[in-house]
């Protein structure tokens, strides 16, 4: 049942090793997947958060297109071209407060969807191999970061603020539930999962 | 830009507070937004999971689908004949280990695509008003429970899964993220959240 995984030698070894084509598998679907789980639904829904700095399923959606206009590829980009200063620009996770105001969610996320496939097509036309994936720049807090690893973290970002929206959007039910809510964990879990 | 929230009095006050046609807004895209985010994917992204008695990608559809089948519909008609015995059957929580065995992921999305809309067919021909949302039935674990209750925890019960899904995927570059770990407070989220 199981398919060869990975295309690398280390990709077969170990699952969990970084796979560019299985990455964009997910990249790819993120525009779509946040449609079908968002679109259409009302307020009562959309713009509900944790409480203060937190981030609301609208929230998540600006944020996720903040990071497609200033984020990923943008970085990426200063790790390929090599130049004397390799250091990314610090990353606004607040930004989406102003980019989004007065839009509607229908706007977002035509919005995620189009600079989305835009970013993949500069991604795919690069068309990167373990030498581009080895090369380093300097991300603002931490230091030295591949190419991979960049990435990696794109793919991990996007799952990680779906998986935000969905619990912000279950919090809705954490009385309605009554006694269900210890079998339902995710409705006790903090936020931070940005 | 907001609507006016909720149809009752107590959803006017209250946006966090249970309200049928939003929950079943949800429970009815749940289908779409599983086969968004999983369609096509190969194996390393379905059926990695977190360790033992952890659910990979593949194990929450079917976990999903087990729920169709013996869970929330057959404990709301419980509820509703109000009979003599009111206590629920008890849930599975692995069951789809057999019940998925040798299936594919797109079997599995056709699955929970026809039996989510055959219960919301039925949910919708009871037109549930407060006086049968406040009947109650006996859970096995934590005893006496309201319908309402009963329709608030699917609906939380959906989005957990939707959570869930995405933090065992996005886990697979727990390592492959490099210092952005400790920027992606999913990666290190335990397991739990059923």
């Amino acid at each position: 049942m199981r398919r060869a995984l990975g295309r690398t030698g280390a990709g077969a070894l170990n699952p969990s090793a970084f796979d560019l084509a299985d990455s964009i598998l997910i990249l790819e679907r993120s525009p779509s997947t946040f449609r079908a789980l968002l679109a259409g639904l009302p307020d009562a829904w959309i713009h509900r958060d944790e409480g203060p700095d937190t981030f609301s399923a609208f929230d998540n959606l600006g944020h996720l297109i903040h990071g497609e206009r200033t984020d990923w590829i943008p970085r990426a980009r200063i790790i390929l071209e090599q130049g004397a200063d390799r250091r990314f620009e610090p990353f606004d996770r607040f930004a989406q407060q102003a980019e989004s105001a007065g839009k509607s969610l229908a706007t977002l996320l035509d919005e995620f969807d189009a600079l989305r496939g835009e970013n993949l097509a500069t991604l795919r036309s690069w068309d990167l191999g373990d030498r581009e994936l080895a090369l380093v720049g300097v991300h603002p807090a931490f230091g030295p970061v591949t190419l991979r690893q960049l990435l990696a973290a794109w793919v991990a970002h996007d799952l990680g603020h779906l998986a935000q929206t969905s619990r912000v959007m279950a919090k809705r039910h954490r009385e309605d539930v009554g006694p269900w809510r210890a079998f339902l964990p995710i409705l006790d879990r903090g936020p931070g999962s940005r």
